[in-house]
């Protein structure tokens, strides 16, 4: 099912590599119940997503643009009366995040190991450059891939954009991640191959219902997987 | 003075092909406006300068990273009792930062173009990711660029990586921006090459003794002048 002339095995950083999600789950309901007072914890929730994906266009993704956006947030839901203590919270909420140690999945390590033998393998993630970097650095895997690409996104024309960098054609290119629409979806629209491995937690942004994805993929259990198709 | 096997051609963004350190500036006087009802304008451009650069380290370069360290240090020197509406236009100053018009230097265009015929050329920047490749896209000068790589730092290790990234070796590498500091004394040191192009306002942060330079390199007062050297 996967074509034989793979030259380059793409991997996905968050929640594909390591733990990402949960720790922005903390963050928002560390967020929702500061501002208890104000609403409730749900929606809370729904306006602080509302703002997030308003801002996307113009802070990108990682934790500064998601920290920027809980202060518009807590700004909005406290009536323009925000105390200054929660102000003060919100700017550590992020400071942690950026702080937090890196938790690498479950046989990651042994998969990229074998792999690193046979294939050019490279990092291509979304996020905050010098955060994703920092945490390659801290994860203990950074010496199996080549580099690291941090995309502002992860659309077909960025992929197309990263491929004629690397100079290979698609056919040539295997993406890895937990992310039907950004890891899977716009990969198999270039022509190149894509293996999902679902994380139990998914950013609300990024589902998609798989009935929109026409061609075939192979979702895998384990990342250990990978190894019985490439 | 330049040899002549250069094969890539780097640029700087920031202050070499357009203009930025100027939004800055009058970003850092709008904030010391805002706040001028508790500190001389003066203590407040060094107290923020001095955030800065203590959360560099977490929140790398970049116009979201500035605008939470303006919020912290708002907080500071409201002794932790910042009106709202002070939050509220600090926020408003980033995203103005960040929506601001791409203006090109003079002559960069003419240069490029040149360039362009005889080497691959890329920009090759510190800053948000998004941000940078947003103000190269309206820019128009996009087209003569082979790509654009967004580095969380300009140290000597940070600019081998990128050489080995590009697989070329040092010599093959020409490096043109208007920080000594970032773009000048680190390329030397690796034994690359770089021509220094200064703007006329430079961050405090980037500045740098030129003494403590020891390699020889050449300064041109004019983009339009790096046709005479290569």
């Amino acid at each position: 099912m996967i074509r034989n002339n793979v030259k380059v095995v793409a991997f996905d950083a968050d929640d594909t590599l390591w733990v990402n999600e949960t720790y922005f789950r903390e963050a928002e309901n560390e967020f929702a119940s500061l501002l208890s007072n104000y609403e409730t914890e749900n929606k809370i929730h729904q306006e602080l997503f509302k703002k997030e994906i308003k801002n996307l266009p113009l802070y990108g993704y990682g934790i500064k643009g998601f920290v920027l956006s809980m202060m518009e947030c807590a700004l909005e839901i406290s009536n323009g009366n925000l105390p200054s203590e929660i102000l003060s919270k919100i700017i550590d909420i992020g400071k942690d995040m950026l702080d937090k140690p890196v938790v690498v999945l479950d046989n990651v390590e042994s998969v990229l190991q074998s792999l690193s033998k046979k294939y050019k393998l490279i990092v291509a993630t979304k996020g905050d450059l010098l955060d994703q970097e920092k945490k390659l650095k801290k994860s203990g895997i950074l010496q199996y891939f080549h580099h690291i690409e941090v995309m502002s996104e992860k659309k077909e024309e960025d992929y197309t954009k990263l491929l004629k960098h690397l100079d290979i054609k698609p056919k040539d290119f295997l993406m890895i991640g937990n992310s039907l629409k950004s890891d899977v979806l716009p990969i198999l629209n270039i022509g190149a191959q894509a293996i999902h491995v679902p994380f139990h937690t998914t950013w609300q942004y990024e589902e998609v219902n798989s009935n929109s994805i026409n061609e075939d993929y192979i979702t895998i259990k384990s990342i250990k997987h990978l190894l019985n198709y490439i």
